[in-house]
């Protein structure tokens, strides 16, 4: 775990003494972050309608306990591409997390290896991969590390930052597909956010800009969306090519319909997170505990299925499982407790999840992950 | 667009830098605007329900997007009437906009020629519907330029209006049919809003007033709306004079059942706007959101229908296509906008929502408005 | 219409001028009557659930108007027991009005006459009935004049009550069947509220109390309510032994289910006021909104039904049109008009409910009550 | 009832005026107990989303009520396990009662009896079995007396303790089934509730701690949970073995699931209390009153069934007897009344509910319990 040193400002490292859940974190990290990086990191798209529909989605799933079930002995293990997870949790991709705490994604990778836990590095991190890698890849005992992925312009530079990310160790390639161009963020907008002097995606530093495009002439005035961004947006073409990049297992990020599922499964795809973008990207999309069923209907059998957004408590945990998730991934709560006490609060954070999640197993006379099923759900 | 003149108070034409999106000029609207004409242009019809479930109404869609479709080189153009719309926006007919702003309908009309916008006079305008014409009908890259109607008890005044709409380059009549009285709009009453000097309906100067009506005895204490206002009120049979009158298209506003829409259809009605008059008659009438796919399955492969009401961001107007909208009409938002920044404002706030449609589709992944299918909303 | 007396506080003559619909009528009431009275007046059994519900289950149905059509010269009579209704409003029975005007009960009665609204006398009013009928009952162009009952443990004063209401001019006789023991109020047990002196049932005057009962021994610690109170509570035999006192029509106040509307039917009861007694009786009762159309499908076609409870928009009214309801009783708004200016203010809250209900009619097509279908309600 | 001393604190013994029904003790009681005690009393799991979703669920279900009916003689009278009871009311077991009152269980004890309610001794009262038992067993009028049973890791000790409260003349034992760990409480954790001085379990006093388990090597990091608290939780066989140990009834407390009914009526359990603890185990778990008709459906004909949880009203009761349950439990408002005023505050409490009932009863028109079917709750 990260060495707090004379460079970490006093109060990043100590857990607040009235912090007993995730909600606690967020209150604690908006003292503390600056107003533009918390416009950031916690604000959604348009009305942010999505962003408050993902807890509540979650929340008004009811469950149906069982009782008496010998559970004693139990245990929140499974298996993953391979690997044995200690438990289903997995640290979301997060942008630039030096923005909440001077060592950034390096305390958040230490506490998830630390806990046990998942870990996705964004392809947007504000710390080098290979630094990641060097501290956490060759830990026995740590969850996934992955590489999260926006396809960039420049396929070559994007080929290589996957051979990259296969050197420094990581497991796999989550490639998002829900973000072809950046969601109407107006808290952000309107926070006027610009990242800070010292903060930036440095794994792409270096990379080229992208050719300017002639845009053909009965356009008028033309978008600068459709007639220059999109052409460098993914399609299922370039899932084909990245297939063809890698051997190590591809997730894609971002689906949420039942055809792009089997689509992906089609093109031989290892894994799918459902998610919304955490409610960043297109405000009122359904809600991810809404879409993961029908996900599970069409494909659940047939590849991992992990999911993200509003995700908050134990008993979120245990009905994303129930709804066919095989990991869920926590995001901004991570920040929150990043921004708060540095890995120490990350580390306190996954374990104040995971201690809920095993409760609500107990509570529900669910011994293992594979004793948590559909029906634990009440259907109205 | 309207050249800014001393005679235009300071802060009239700058937009404030924070804002972002359509909610941001209806506040600044609100601390720009008198206490009366704020809620003459707000204000919505009894409790308003109407007015605040027609924007929860677009809300509560729920989107299921698809992912990796090609959208490069899309664009939003369509054609209505023969006409090639560079997108789907139309500023619906809001009357008496020098309450607003001095330049009033004006300013307005030239901000949306100068954004490829649709305009939609008022016969209620404060500003000559010939000078109007003057600025804009010539406009090669404009979008729709129609006269809305309001039918006169005089049918030869009201004849003369249309037939100098058409003189001044109008390209189609807008019907007003859910208005034969005006709606108990208890904000305005409270505020003892009255037109100010020097704003007035330009365009019906002159019309004589009706003749009084004497009223049945047997009618007691008697109604002064159903024995002597609604006399005047348009009926299909005036709906069959108008098409006489006029060899443009003639489009229907305020409808909402879909035998009204059949009936529209068989008296060659060239279009239907589904609207509740923005909440402004009745209260508790069915949102436009709802009311609009039942049209659409009446009539909507017959003529083109349009929608209003309630519709606030780039989300709103994509669920409008979707749901069978060929355009939609924007109302307070583009006149919040001329009260904050006049031209400028207008010009601002459509570039905001188009923008904000082109995102949503880019994000939905539909590359054009014939992309829009029913099937990105979801049925729960 | 009453005349104001010096008797008369200054302040209880006059509208005051940002009154434009019956909750500013509720709000003015509310700061010039005593605190208790206010709570007795406005109060609701329980957590008040079905107070609110009353009025929101009719905001909550949606009408689907038409357009178009001819509503000129239309009207709002109706024909009810052999009399002319100029509308269908009709001032319900509220006690002890006098606690909201000096006037009381005859300032209510004299403004309903005026704008030809039926009047109910409570039972527990403190205005002689007799006054009222002298006052009233000759009036050609007033509303139904109806006598409400509480059977009393004393059959015959019950039985000379009802002769005095005949003899008097009233035209039919309320018996309120859903009040056999009072609610549980608590708002008014809160505030302490008892009668204030000089103000009585004054129709009771002189009844005898009921004699004492002897509790059988194996009810241990016993029941007052069981045991003594509900001793004198009317049951379908009174209804019966009603039915034989008087040749006036009757009409059961109260009803909610289908089968207890067959039962009053077989019996030989005139009508049905389809209420919840205003959600003063039992708390979290169905709103009368939802209650209505059940009876109307079970006894609509075989005798009138009329409807109370939430009543506050000409669109509430018309709804209960639409449902099947002939008439609607109001209850509390016109006694907050009462309290706030006298006959004066009553006659201005019929007219704004009255005027409220003609827009509505002209906004959804309708041009007489026949034309209200229940068609114009939106079903999801 | 428990005489009030010199050493109970003034203000602990009066009713505040101004106390109507049950919302008004938890404010008082709020205003009167000690943060810490009042955060363990009054808080529930998580979000504490359970807990207000118990009692919105009673309050959301709508009363269809019935008029005219004889309820003249009626009673809340009923048999359970061979007693006759005088209405279904009984205190829920709630732990350490002396936190709300220096005479803790003794006075709520005394005030069940005098009351003629049911009394239900927690496995954590802070006051003695046998003083319960010795107080209250051979009052002739009495409701049940029955012993909460958490199964402790000494099931000698737990056998004892049953064969104790045996001997003290309790009639049932009621055992839990939903809390194998203790939930996720947030509210009493941030307030660090620590039970003060001289509180304690008095009844478990003596017990050995449970030896020390040796975790499995596979385990990693481990769970306290899983590999050291479950091994004592309890079992269907441990249902098996209770049944071995004792002649009085047994009910299990806590179940939701219809399948779990059916295999407690197959191992001879008498009696079943539909149950999610109050809302303090698990969040977002059914609320009772949703869960409790599936219950009765499946084994309601064949076991008494009870229910708890945010029963708050009369008519709260009134549903739950319909729905199937044969009396209700009350836990919180009866804690609420003894901090308030002491055994007066409870025997008060009682009274309030049962007249509330007794109201609903009337206003449904039930004379008796056996009257009360499902059909006066509205279905949709």
């Amino acid at each position: 775990m990260s060495t707090p040193t004379d460079a970490v400002p006093h109060g990043l490292q100590a857990i607040p003494t009235d912090t007993v859940n995730l909600a606690d974190y967020a209150r604690h990290a908006q003292a503390r972050m600056d107003t533009g990086a918390w416009a950031y990191l916690q604000g959604g798209a348009g009305d942010e309608l999505t962003l408050d529909a993902n807890v509540r989605a979650w929340q008004d799933l009811q469950l149906l306990p069982r009782v008496l079930r010998r559970t004693a002995g139990g245990h929140t293990r499974s298996q993953l591409f391979g690997r044995t997870l200690a438990h289903p949790l997995i640290l979301a991709p997060v942008a630039y997390q030096q923005l909440a705490h001077p060592e950034g994604e390096m305390d958040t990778a230490l506490a998830a290896a630390a806990q046990e836990a998942g870990f996705v590095l964004s392809t947007q991190a504000s710390t080098r991969l290979e630094d990641i890698g060097d501290a956490v890849a060759a830990d026995d005992l740590r969850g996934p590390l992955w590489m999260q992925l926006y396809l960039q312009p420049d396929r070559a530079f994007t080929k290589a930052l996957v051979h990259r990310a296969e050197a420094a160790g990581f497991d796999a390639i989550v490639l998002t597909v829900d973000a072809p161009t950046s969601g109407v963020r107006d808290r952000e907008r309107r926070a006027g956010f610009r990242l800070p002097p010292g903060i930036s995606a440095v794994n792409l530093s270096g990379m080229a800009p992208p050719p300017a495009r002639e845009v053909p002439p009965e356009n008028g005035h033309g978008s600068a969306l459709f007639d220059e961004l999109l052409h460098h947006a993914p399609t299922w073409d370039d899932v084909a090519w990245l297939r063809a990049q890698t051997r190590r297992p591809i997730l894609l990020k971002g689906v949420l319909h039942p055809d792009d599922a089997r689509q992906a499964l089609s093109l031989g795809v290892d894994g799918l997170i459902v998610s919304n973008h955490g409610g960043r990207t297109l405000d009122t999309v359904l809600p991810t505990a809404r879409a993961l069923p029908r996900i599970a209907d069409a494909v659940g059998s047939d590849m991992p299925l992990l999911v993200d957004g509003g995700i908050r408590r134990g008993t979120d945990v245990l009905k994303a499982l129930a709804l066919g998730a095989r990991a869920v991934l926590i995001g901004r709560p991570c920040v929150h407790a990043l921004a708060t006490a540095g890995a120490l609060g990350v580390a306190h954070c996954i374990r104040l999840l995971r201690d809920e999640l095993e409760v609500a197993m107990a509570l529900t006379g669910c011994a293992t992950l594979a004793d948590i099923h559909r029906d634990i759900i009440d259907t109205p």
